[in-house]
């Protein structure tokens, strides 16, 4: 087993993260592998917001707080959605199809680098729950999502808080074979 | 610059394969990564269709270029969706939330993976066509696509038949921060 496998079978979410920013050489490495996705038709019609300040972190998880309850899911108002990382990336995209199967290789690609790196991730989709609570262009101007793009999901970033921990078991017989 | 850096920014669409099946250690380590691709809350409620037959392979490509051209898509007729690479894998999952960016984050595993081998691959949006020319539960049937599942995408794989090209150039300016 190679190295780069093994860190695509070692990845795990991290949900604990150090109170300290990672390099600015590691959040570049971090975006450059996210911009060399692939893309449906080598689009690349995507849009990173990198976020680093902790008080618009702060502020857009309890706006996605607010949302969630305010369609009846049933969150602690101490609930941070990305677990006081220390660093955010939202993920949006030109609607021209696959936009979604393309943001999923973006933030993988960035989930497996910061692996690779000795950095943990979690993936966010509730960043989507922002939209319940205001409107559309009040949101996308908070996570500055350009006009006409849509959002798709984000990943947070931090140095891990706790022991490297192994995936999940997997869930079996999942695969079939026309052979 | 770490090596799984490097697989990931190196990694691109191949479309020429040699006529020759990789080996099976080397697909099992693939389908190992895909399943180990993050999901929403850890469903893990996807389903991999492993398709080695080549007769089976042509004839997914052909029902696929039909319904291309039954909604006004100009395919030529020997179009190959998956470029006669000697392996398909075909994701579907459970429409749970999420699916198709799990669905990316697998097909990216599984290219990257593919990538650190040695191996070329391509992401194949175009399978969502076979809906197009057929009833879904003949497709779902030839998919071998379990109940209550439903099509995200596919990705093809196969021993390189061309030299290693660098990737596309990225766009520029697609990101931005909140420092």
């Amino acid at each position: 087993m190679n190295k780069t496998v093994e860190f695509i079978l070692k990845r795990r979410s991290v949900r604990n993260f150090l109170d300290k920013m990672i390099s600015e050489e590691e959040l570049q490495t971090i975006i450059k592998c996210g911009l060399y996705a692939p893309s449906a038709k080598n689009r690349q019609n995507w849009h990173f917001t990198v976020i680093k300040d902790k008080e618009k972190i702060d502020e857009i998880s309890q706006q996605a707080v607010e949302g969630m309850k305010k369609i009846g899911l049933d969150k602690a108002n101490d609930c941070h959605i990305f677990y006081h990382a220390p660093l955010v990336i939202v993920i949006s995209s030109k609607l021209e199809g696959y936009s979604e199967i393309n943001a999923g290789c973006v933030v993988e690609n960035m989930a497996i680098a910061a692996k690779s790196m000795g950095i943990g991730s979690c993936i966010i989709g509730q960043t989507r729950y922002l939209y319940q609570q205001a409107p559309k262009a009040d949101v996308n101007s908070l996570l500055k999502i350009p006009n006409n793009y849509e959002h798709d999901v984000s990943i947070c970033f931090g140095y891990p808080n706790e022991e490297e921990k192994d995936a999940h078991p997997r869930k079996e017989k999942v695969v079939d074979y026309i052979r």
